[in-house]
């Protein structure tokens, strides 16, 4: 089998010196994947026109597809445009179907006048397949050099989303005949990475070598991803999937899931398969189980909604929490957390409700009650169950744990109850 | 001034696939920048001998600090450390104080049995000094080679920035003497990336040539960055402070704020200063506005609560909006939303509140009202007002923009308010 390695530079100071977070690759990564490209490299450079033709040079060493992303906007900063014109030895031209786009888009869409700047975007090498672009300014362009091809794309995700679904993807199938690469996902909890991994060494040592496992350890679960490469299809969904069922028996008693999907739309597919429906009350979480919920579209299906009750006011007027409770036990106690599963369930008249009350940092902690203390509550029509947590994180990584485990005690008392 | 340059090498096959986000290389650059350093590179490979192997004389070529992260776990996958052993010749020995911590660790903190496997964490090369990890079973390790020094790191997050803030930074800043490197950052609102390019083109092309200016366009905002490059820490600081004096005069009809704050932040800022609260009645966002205000830490001394009203039922019974109006007008509406934030504002008894209604995607839209659609109200006491907004983006980046447009439009009214 020939395998197809492709490389993504990143272009951008911003990537640099850590203002913004690249979300970019690890999307293009997937996509690439799921036709039989592996990812080799991803490097990412400043805004520097040495860095960016060094970078052409070096990944074009290894791999055979390159993409680009960034540096296409319509600012001095961007230099991406005019280094691909002259590493590749094009000039630069009016691209006319771009301007059309870019006028129509102005005028139609934006509604705004349109300068010059604007009109510059639309110029583009003339050794270049130019990709137009149907979300925005910068069109992509495609360049060939020696059987590799180089893609550029703006940085922005929607933009460089809609231009590798709708050109890079089908070009890529087009012109590279590549093997398969297949990927099993599930999902642990209540086992640590080394116990784990204690479990399935006999079978990690017996898996055939075109197959490799993976583990990914998050917030006291752990994902573990088999990976197989294959030249015929049939076959490699064969050994893998052989190979997959023998990992879940394995692991049976601590798994998720079998499938690659976040422990948010487990839940989801859990309540939408019972046509049952879920509501949280969220206090140190501020509406972050709610909004993972929610990231599932179809979601309104089964979440009806959440009280977040920063304040304790909140906590007693929404919520209907005895004042007494909290005067007795505090905000953050069993007590508490117990009596706002309980009402939320009543007060959003669902079948699931999940409650949590903690202390995330850096302040509010105390000698009995330190930053990283957490209850979370689980309940169902017939049930309500407790339990605490003590997290050692910063406060956002706290409160993502704090969601991680309240998503994962609603899911199993989901699963208890069928 | 001589430069200081630095690399950063995440491993892991997670990183190539896109299964995970790489948010360290982000947060280590930020790091880095405070003390100077310039991040020349940044490269992610995968868990494979020859690929780490090869990016380590390749960024060695071109960085003095070579950072790693990741590959140190306790599992098969985890490759880093024999390697890092035969790159730089070493052999495997116990480290005495990490076995120590890591039996403590275990006892005393997990109260978990020790396996063998958690003992090799403890192994380490010979050649490296040891960098202990308080936060967990693997230290970090640093090489010395021909003037470079490299440092190795887990991957986990937590335990990456502990050993960076308490061993890495300080050692770079003992072993390098460096120039300085200063960023002075303002978000501005309500102008388009190419028209803020035209308006600041003069300004642009007048900056002393050890300073540069980065646009940074984010859902309708965009964020200014200027940075310097300098010697005498005060000189540098005096030519910045007034060329982004000047800058920020140029932009004042749109300046939201001078600082590097997160949005969330500017508005949390605005309501301390006043002794003021805020709640949110969110339908479409699941939560996510209440998810950003209240991920600032002390955030509680302005954020009441939020009410998540999914489902019609929520938006009439717990919201108190009128069934009537839901009926006639529909649930994404300006009527709806109007009530809404009237109806939390009332209900939280707070100062401001912010309600948003709206068709997220990718289902859900109709030819009266498309996915993307939202309708956002926010109310004082004394006024409400709301506004319709038209994205184009995917669910996540519509949820996104959503928020984002949420709080700029409550951070004006309060801004007016004053």
């Amino acid at each position: 089998m020939k395998k197809v390695f492709a490389s993504i530079i990143t272009i951008g100071d911003e990537l640099l010196i850590g203002q913004v977070i690249d979300t970019n690759s690890a999307w293009i990564a997937k996509e690439l994947n799921k036709i039989g490209i592996s990812v080799k490299h991803r490097v990412a450079v400043g805004d520097v026109w040495e860095d960016i033709w060094y970078s052409l040079d070096e990944e074009s060493k290894h791999a055979d597809i390159i993409l680009l992303t960034g540096g296409l906007g319509p600012t001095a900063d961007d230099i991406t445009k005019p280094l691909l014109c002259e590493y590749f030895g094009g000039r630069m031209v009016i691209h006319q179907p771009t301007l059309d786009f870019v006028t129509h888009l102005f005028e139609q869409v934006l509604q705004r006048p349109m300068i010059e700047r604007n009109k510059k975007q639309a110029e583009v090498p003339d050794i270049c397949t130019v990709l137009l672009n149907e979300k925005g300014t910068a069109p992509g362009m495609l360049f060939e050099k020696e059987g590799k091809i180089y893609i550029s794309m703006p940085g922005v995700p929607g933009e460089m989303k809609w231009i590798t679904e709708n050109h890079v993807i089908p070009i890529i199938k087009h012109k590279f005949q590549v093997g398969f690469i297949e990927h099993r996902t599930l999902l642990t909890a209540g086992i640590g990475e080394s116990f784990l991994a204690e479990k399935i060494k006999d079978f990690e040592a017996r898996i055939p070598s075109n197959l490799k496992l993976a583990y990914l350890p998050n917030y006291g679960m752990v994902r573990l991803r088999l990976t197989g490469f294959g030249n015929q299809l049939k076959e490699l969904n064969h050994t893998l999937n052989e190979q997959f069922e023998e990992l879940k028996l394995e692991v049976i008693d601590f798994l998720v899931t079998d499938k690659d999907l976040p422990l948010e739309a487990v839940v989801g597919n859990l309540l939408k398969g019972k046509n049952q429906t879920i509501a949280t009350a969220e206090s140190c979480t501020g509406g972050y189980i709610a909004h993972l919920l929610t990231s599932i579209p179809g979601s309104s299906a089964y979440f009806t909604g959440s009280v977040v009750s920063y304040s304790n006011t909140i906590k007693e007027e929404i919520l209907h929490v005895n004042p007494l409770t909290i005067n007795q036990f505090g905000a953050v106690s069993m007590e508490t957390v117990t009596e706002m599963a309980g009402n939320i369930l009543e007060l959003m008249n669902t079948d699931y409700a999940v409650a949590v009350s903690g202390i995330m940092g850096p302040d509010g902690g105390s000698k009995e009650k330190p930053t990283g203390l957490v209850w979370i509550a689980v309940a169902s029509k017939s049930k309500i169950s407790v339990k605490q947590f003590n997290f050692r994180y910063d406060r956002s990584r706290n409160i993502h744990a704090t969601a991680t485990n309240a998503l994962n005690l609603i899911r199993q008392l989901i699963v208890d109850n069928s």
